[in-house]
């Protein structure tokens, strides 16, 4: 039943007559391999179709066999989704999986201060959240292997969608069926935080106006989930001027948004147009057209690179970009000239 | 910024007149410390405040900081809700998580034969699935804690709802509104393990049934999830009598039961009446009856239990039960005389 491990590295140092340790320290990147070498041992472990597992490259000192994975939440399906993915690419690749999850300041600073990474791991994912220049440091210092998922730090290896490009793609939709007041329901992290993807997001729905030669502006930026959607669009409808469609952040936002529009008694698509980001099973539910992203894709993909990374390979791409897709439902429609229409 | 660790070991060693290696054996529950000793030691211990940490407790030898979290899903709410609610309590005990993942019998089998967890964890939490036998046996054998959620186990200590009750509350709701022909849909794992809460929930819409004189069953079983809910309302309405009303296992199932009474043009509740278990956060949106669960609390209880077992004391309770109660919404209704009416 237990597809048993083929290849070990006694077999990669036999196959190229060095040591057991020089293998190991080789696949790990590690110094005091000669470039030739570690080039010698690489094309014998790809030949051999060995992968470094952790038992056999702890055998010589270093190596934990553990990848920390560090969220902001966890039972949200955006991070367990990531989750899934990065957990299931490890395990494949022998390695485990530790979590950390710092859902408020305070937890991120006593961890980066304290650093209870140290010597526990090989590596480290970062997912979503943006680090401080303190932080990165910190991360650096402790000298492993560092993956970062949905958002750039320094010189990391990253996983990303192209956020501004998503926006864009959910706001071309609205103007291409013929709307010209379009509004933004933001999603701001309640401490403050300023998160890549909510300010990339904005680049792209106002990129995407300026294209469509629209010069009006309907934005609020609420605190994100789903609460801060059905206050974001409780905003919009209280204007001097009300937009016909709106393009949210996400689409939690987005069922806050129609949560509201649902009490005021305005049909949708027929009065407004609501469009999210992501493709989130509630999506299908609640019929919101939204822009797909490739979420567990996205922690495969990360754990790949660490796995490359540990293998002493840099990972195949050091900013890799997962594409998007427009997912049209019944949440958007052409604007009508203007009247409230009944609910069907 | 970072609250200090305020007690220690040491601090616990001298008030107690013992050695710290004695401290640590008595605070993991381990032999060698005469009852006496371990009493006046973990009297101390509270007095001081002292949290087992990983850190000082693994200057003994033995511990690893780490506890494994063994599941059969991350990325689906019940899941990685439990898993947030265990992350954060071992996190506050110092404890750090290591994830694993098992989707498919042939990755169980795998796992429970290699036993990666020896010598790598402190104690074990296994999530909801059904333990063979052997896999009891062989968690036994490595001879760490091992707590269980939604499950129960041997002698090993749970965290459950009373399933059986909760299904009884949510039939309850539906023989007290007046009805009469109530159905269910089972939840069945593809692969045919037996899951505990399935069963007791049948167990639990059978009593009730019984309860109200009802001698009529209407059950089927199609497989887990939202695309099970589906099928399972196609197969009640395809029969040759239909209920009037139906208790789904969970919330994900009744959400696939309303898209087929959707598309069926089957208005709810006036001519059926759906209700789950859970409260999931999408039955708010879906404006579904439903039975909630405490699910992150779950996962709080059973972190705690190892943070008991790996301070020497016994959990508080051996198998706690989580309390369940009915939330109505608009979903259910006492039953019309059988006309379909014409959804408003």
């Amino acid at each position: 039943m237990i597809p048993k491990q083929q290849v070990n590295m006694a077999d990669v140092a036999r196959r190229t007559g060095v040591s057991i340790a020089t293998v190991s320290r080789a696949l790990r990147g590690e110094r005091g391999v000669s470039d030739k070498t570690r080039l010698r041992i690489r094309a014998a472990a790809d030949e051999l179709a060995y992968v470094v597992s952790p038992e056999a490259s702890s055998l010589s000192g270093g190596s934990t066999g553990r990848v920390a994975v560090v969220v902001p939440r966890i039972n949200a399906w955006y991070y367990s989704s990531v989750l899934a993915g990065i957990e299931n690419e490890l395990r494949a690749g022998g390695l485990d999986t530790l979590l950390y999850c710092l859902e408020v300041s305070s937890q991120r600073e006593a961890f980066f201060e304290q650093l209870p990474l140290r010597r526990k791991v090989d590596a480290v994912i970062v997912v979503a959240f943006p680090l401080t220049r303190q932080e990165r440091i910190r991360l650096e210092e402790i000298g492993v292997s560092v993956v970062i998922i949905s958002a750039h730090a320094g010189h990391f290896p990253s996983v990303n969608i192209d956020d501004q490009r998503a926006a864009e793609q959910a706001v071309g939709h609205l103007t291409r069926i013929g709307h010209t007041k379009i509004g933004m329901i933001r999603a701001v992290d309640p401490e403050g935080l300023a998160y890549e993807s909510d300010l990339r997001r904005l680049a792209g729905y106002r990129a995407q106006l300026a294209k469509a030669g629209l010069a009006e502006e309907f934005v609020v930026a609420p605190p994100w989930g789903t609460e801060g959607g059905e206050h974001g669009m409780e905003l919009l409808l209280s204007g001097p001027d009300v937009p016909t469609a709106v393009f949210c952040f996400s689409d939690e936002v987005a069922v806050g948004a129609l949560r509201t529009l649902r009490r005021a008694g305005i049909p949708v698509p027929q009065s407004m147009s609501v469009i999210g980001i992501d493709d989130h099973p509630v999506a299908e539910l609640a019929d919101l057209t939204t822009v797909r992203q490739p979420v567990k894709e996205k922690g495969t993909a990360a754990g790949r690179a660490v796995i490359e990374l540990l293998g002493g390979h840099p990972p195949a791409e050091r900013a890799a970009v997962l594409p998007t897709h427009l997912v049209v439902r019944g949440s958007t429609a052409p604007p009508t000239s203007g009247t409230v229409h009944q609910r069907t």
